[in-house]
């Protein structure tokens, strides 16, 4: 899918500005970072990378897009001409997809041509901020279940055709490794997985009737959906009763799925009767408006579920400082010169910068570093809190690694894009790393970043040149 | 964009039951519904309807998907070879797009063979339920600008990029009649607007500079960027310099746009600045997370905006009840009898269905009636609300129309798609009919569904025989 036009006007107009100065070859750099840890956990899971710079490599416009531009009356023919023939021909360098990050951070930063840094604001924010928070909202959900799979179901409720792709692929990242999106799962290669709906149950004259011609299609996969009519009076038992017939023709029944009324209490009755019924192991699936909250909630009351179906609120990231990341793209250096922002209460980070992650003895997570792009930081070292400035030092012994990868240059990756598996692999990994004060799903404690003493400096002598001069 | 496995495996493995046992062809009947209005109003705007019938339209299995099935393992080769030559055959009958409607209602309803129309769930959820929601969002928004312009601005927070796509569609209909989103305003003929972001004015030595540079630009299309250093100190005093030049040479600055603090304040501030300044015609626009409770607040403080730029908590849908439509799609009718479901606290509605809106003498909308598909109601007749049963009539000497139209027939659209501005204006006009106290933003009533005498009775009688039978 070619969308060249997933753009605000505002990057053209500007654009076409900085060509009418001569400006649109200066050399730019601009950081794609957010403002707040989503869903208020102490961190959150990149994703959205390899989709974001696919778009930067396919990027051009047509003679049909250049005709539409041409009939807003807003460009001149000579800047027309030069977004025909335009490339994308700069260099990213980025936070690898499934890592675990925090608000502040530079996660990806593109360095190029300024007109052409300029134009891909709002494709590389529209990628990367709805990929991001979904696979967020995942890796909650999955700590939530503590080791039971996780099934994404929301292709339905998901924004749009191209959003249900997108949330399959983000879900997976971080950890929904099962979904029961079609389209998902063949772009993507994840595992699917399904059972019935309410219709197949109502289509048959009898609940025990739609079961057994189910169980007939599917022998061997065959989840049924209980709550159709009444769950334990006659969803249940029907279960049972085909799983006593399909013992007998030498099969055995998978599952039974649980999609309305209290889940808890409902499941923990099912396992009673199926255990009862010599059925151990015929696994409890639940659905129905789940998030992490209410996963936390059923387990705590007791609930006896094998694998929890999540769809609604993972697709639309739902819950509180959910439903969008708030990803910015700024500008932070042009032409070799840092670059600032000063408006309201939130300054940017000037100039073109690394980030490091700093690591304890055992692998442990401590705190990432945010440095101007020639440092290399190292143990002992000065940093400063991102908020207040206040000082501490990277501790004694501590390992410090880059965190992030030049992954393209002059507008052409320079790896093959990494298996999605190894995503969620990377995330998976990355978060047993990190303490579980920060990954607590009610009170988290916030992940640490923190700027070299000299980038602090930098930023500082820049705001109080703009204070003095009022610019 | 073809996209056929937009849909959820069960949905393939229902059908390929259905056709196990020979009933893939019985004629069945679908509604889409949703249970509650969202972002608790009194109705809502009933978007992507078209998208959805083109889905239908286009919808076929080619050998890349049939491959992609056979691996699943779940399908045996006569069940791929009817999903190889399936094209969709059913009819559908609908409420158009732009019109207001409410929880509970049977938004549209697909007849064809079981198979076909079981199928199709997902994929119509997913267009609509977004799209309906959006168009809602949007209308609420609008009203809370009573009558000041609002552009969508939400493509960088829009989930993914097709999301962005239908944001901007659905967010027109709903009365965000200009957009800064170009593929959109491309695609759907919308108007697009936009202004510069604080890259722009980063990127110059100054912020005077800057602001001369996109003037010398765009002389005529000239809106600043005031927030960048400091709005009153010097964004304003800065564009009011530029507005003098542009006078002197013959032109006008179109407006100042405020993108952070107190909107209320420093717009009624700025406002008095460009008075003084003797620039009454320079406009100001305001953004920054703005939907319809931040507007009326900062209406209500005074502030002086003249249009509103609105984009993530638009294309989010956020607040309360909002995020997600919650739109389900219920089998009603199989081979001439009709069908329910039961569970929890909600059970479908049975039979192939019409709808009617009953109107005042002066136009005014007063309820909907969902009846039998054979019924015609009028006034007179006794009615019973949705949820307790409780009766009333329709009142003396209103009209009743039906609210839903053929909209395709086998398989095939029976009208020319209605032109994207139509369904705007339908939204308009038809919001125009409904009571304030239906639109109120924080207290709304609940608009008035009910069920005619025979719908009621039929939904009983189905109830109290499974409650019997036990099923």
């Amino acid at each position: 899918m070619r969308l060249p036009l997933l753009m605000d006007l505002y990057e053209l107009t500007m654009a076409a500005a900085y060509h009418r100065c001569g400006m649109e070859e200066k050399t730019a750099v601009f950081d794609l970072s957010y403002p707040t840890n989503p869903f208020g956990w102490g961190c959150a899971i990149f994703a959205g990378l390899e989709p974001a710079l696919e778009h930067l490599e396919s990027l051009r416009f047509g003679q049909e897009e250049l005709d539409y531009l041409a009939s807003i009356a807003l460009f001149d023919e000579a800047f027309l001409g030069w977004l025909g023939s335009m490339r994308f021909t700069g260099s990213v360098v980025s936070v690898p997809e499934g890592e675990v990050i925090a608000a502040g951070e530079p996660l990806l930063s593109v360095r190029g041509p300024f007109a052409e840094v300029q134009i891909v604001e709002t494709a590389l924010l529209n990628i990367i901020n709805y990929q991001t928070l979904v696979a967020t909202k995942a890796a909650r959900i999955v700590r939530a279940a503590g080791g039971k799979p996780v099934v994404e179901f929301g292709a339905r409720r998901a924004p749009g055709p191209d959003g249900a792709m997108s949330a399959t692929r983000a879900a997976f990242i971080g950890g929904a490794r099962v979904t029961s999106h079609l389209g998902g799962g063949k772009a993507f290669g994840i595992p699917v997985a399904g059972t019935q709906a309410h219709s197949f149950v109502t289509a048959f004259d009898s609940e025990l009737a739609a079961f057994r011609a189910y169980a007939d299609t599917y022998p061997d996969d065959c989840v049924l959906l209980v709550d159709t009519y009444d769950t334990l009076g006659s969803g249940v038992p029907n279960a049972i009763t085909v799983a006593a017939e399909l013992k007998r023709s030498g099969h055995a029944l998978a599952g039974i799925r649980l999609d309305s009324g209290d889940t808890a209490s409902l499941s923990a009755q099912a396992r009673r009767m199926l255990d009862a019924a010599g059925l151990q192991q015929v696994r409890i699936f639940a659905s129905d408006e789940l998030d992490e909250v209410a996963i936390v909630a059923i387990r705590d009351a007791g609930g006896a579920v094998d694998a929890w179906g999540v769809g609604t609120r993972l697709v639309t990231a739902a819950g509180a400082h959910g439903g969008a990341l708030g990803g910015v793209y700024k500008l932070v250096e042009l032409d070799g010169k840092p670059r600032i922002k000063l408006s309201a209460k939130k300054s940017t980070i000037p100039g073109g910068k690394s980030l490091f992650r700093v690591s304890g003895a055992g692998g442990q997570a401590m705190m990432d570093v945010i440095a101007l792009e020639s440092e290399r930081p190292k143990a002992g070292d000065v940093v400063c809190e991102l908020a207040t400035g206040v000082s501490t030092t990277i501790p004694e012994g501590a390992r410090v690694e880059p965190l992030r990868q030049e992954v393209m240059i002059a507008g052409r990756r320079t790896r093959e894009a990494p298996a999605l598996a190894s995503c969620a692999d990377r995330a998976l990994g990355s978060l047993s790393r990190f303490a579980p004060e920060i990954l607590d799903l009610r009170h988290p404690a916030q992940y640490p970043v923190l700027l070299s003493a000299a980038l602090h400096a930098l930023r500082e002598k820049m705001k109080d040149r703009h204070a003095e001069t009022g610019t």
